[in-house]
């Protein structure tokens, strides 16, 4: 899989570096709001950047979790995508209080979505990965071109973020086993408790991990995906990579997102510099990813939930870098004193 | 001193856990979020609390700036106060994006602010407190007493957060003798550079504040402010034991107003559950005042402005965890499985 990835746009993040470089504090002081500004102005190619934000939430189920590894059962997944709908879920109060636009995508659910305003993919649940391939091949292109879709429809809509989320019982599973088969780590190291097992069930899960690992035989990322991942794992992988194609920020969330951007960045590695981690879960799979991709959290609140929780928390503060890039007056226009 | 604080409101924290443990996610997912929700229901007295936040930026001269301890000239301190009204400071910027008010008080600037919509408090500039007190027990007395009312208005005009900010040039050293004093730390350890001073500038700041201890007699954290302190960070204090009497949240910003709310808390210990860290600046005596209030900071963005920015800026957080908590569905609400 080839895909074109549109490089930040140097000229706008000169331009935003000279603008920080005049604006009323002494420089370097506002930290990681100053670099947030210039790499917006990079994502987005405006030398005074607006964050204008579209999250997607992928949702899917997964063969595996027949293996236990949920603390929750199945049939929540598609409960969830309705609430997420609802205005009642986690990030459907965060994506409101930030003024982002939630969109969300049945990657695979069980149960029926036919009623929900949900985007449809076709994606069936996962296979069981620590028997046999998670996803066909097809599906997995299947659900790239679709997430590569949304991004192009969000630029053309005129977003100039994008947030990508997920829910599925048992989908920390598939994450840790592509961030062991990314970055070599062990699953027993990796598995972590995800939205709640306890020592024993962390052990059950890296115990799957490692059955899936034995079985695999990919040389490829992509082929990785299909072998390891699930429905929402492969729509975020090419959401990534169609913010990269159609010239987007992209937020990573936590553990999941996160292994779909890393397996986005695998497959189109010039797509590094158009990903910010929004956050670090507690989750060690996620610690790896990031170290993995080189990416420094914006927040570390213990969030462990999904959803775009973190990454939608994390745009309240890239609003900040940009209301303050923009709303700063220079030196000059304040008549204050310099150095 | 003796200054009644008002605890926590231990029956809205109580219904505010028990909200928590309903809504529709697994327990404790949403990590620092839940735990700032819970903390806002106890200080607003809500169970489901909302942040309507008043940011007071207080600004004042300090005679040590003479000794070359920032790499501003005092005049500055004035014309960012000006800036500030005007809009185009960060902490204009970043208060306008966050929806708080804010205030600004002259609490001993050189520059007359008679054109200024400030609140003027008579105090005049600190003197030089490498070799004499930086300002009276009358002073320090009366810019508490104005601190501490601004916090009774705030309440007073519905709002039910407090964040306190400062601004003035030289004023890291004032904080840094203050941190000093408070916590047993050693200058040369606890000494930064502010906002840019160079490695020659942080060892004469941390010889000044040597000096200024050296000098000291004070026996208890009311003289030592009036000793090592200055105007806006008394008033600061003032504004953080106001918050406790009055029953309001204190967010604390960088490491002069967190020095203040250090004062405070010395001053009345029982101040410290309406405390919470905004942010950790790179300034060494913040992370070791954090330390000594058993402060956790909710942001770690590298930010060293003041102005209460940070401060300003984790208000971002606590409003993403005050619409969670409140938007919420529980379990019930939304027809989702449980464990």
């Amino acid at each position: 899989m080839n895909v074109e990835i549109q490089p930040l746009n140097e000229v706008a993040m000169t331009a935003a570096r000279e603008r920080q470089a005049q604006l009323v504090k002494p420089p370097g002081s506002l930290g990681r709001l100053e670099a947030l500004a210039i790499w917006l102005a990079g994502a987005t190619g405006e030398e005074r950047p607006q964050v204008r934000a579209r999250i997607v939430v992928a949702a899917a189920d997964h063969g595996v979790a027949q293996e236990g590894v949920s603390a929750f059962p199945p049939e929540v997944t598609g409960q969830m995508l309705a609430t997420f709908l609802s205005g009642g879920g986690a990030v459907s109060t965060l994506a409101r209080e930030v003024g982002a636009e939630l969109i969300c995508v049945d990657a695979g659910v069980n149960a029926s979505t036919t009623h929900l305003d949900v985007v449809h993919t076709g994606l069936k649940p996962s296979a069981n990965l620590a028997v046999e391939p998670a996803l066909s091949q097809d599906d997995v292109r299947h659900a790239i071109k679709v997430g590569m879709k949304l991004a192009a429809a969000a630029r053309t809509d005129g977003f100039t973020i994008l947030a990508g989320g997920e829910m599925g019982i048992g989908n920390t599973t598939p994450a840790t086993a592509l961030a062991c088969w990314l970055t070599g780590g062990d699953p027993a190291e990796l598995a972590g408790p995800g939205t709640g097992l306890d020592a024993e069930g962390v052990a059950r899960k890296a115990e799957v991990v490692r059955r899936a690992l034995a079985r695999d035989e990919s040389d490829t990322a992509l082929a990785a995906l299909a072998s390891l991942g699930g429905g929402e794992i492969a729509l975020l992988t090419g959401l990534a990579l169609g913010a990269g194609r159609y010239g987007l920020g992209y937020v990573c969330d936590g553990v999941i997102a996160t292994a779909a951007a890393a397996v986005a960045a695998a497959i189109a590695p010039d797509l590094k510099p158009r990903l910010v981690a929004g956050h670090l879960s507690p989750e060690p799979a996620h610690a790896r990813l990031l170290a993995h991709l080189d990416l420094n959290p914006i927040l570390d609140l213990q969030m462990r939930l999904g959803e775009a929780s973190g990454a939608a928390a994390a745009l309240s503060i890239l609003k900040l870098a940009a209301a303050s890039h923009d709303g700063m007056h220079t030196f000059a226009e304040a008549g204050v004193s310099t150095q």
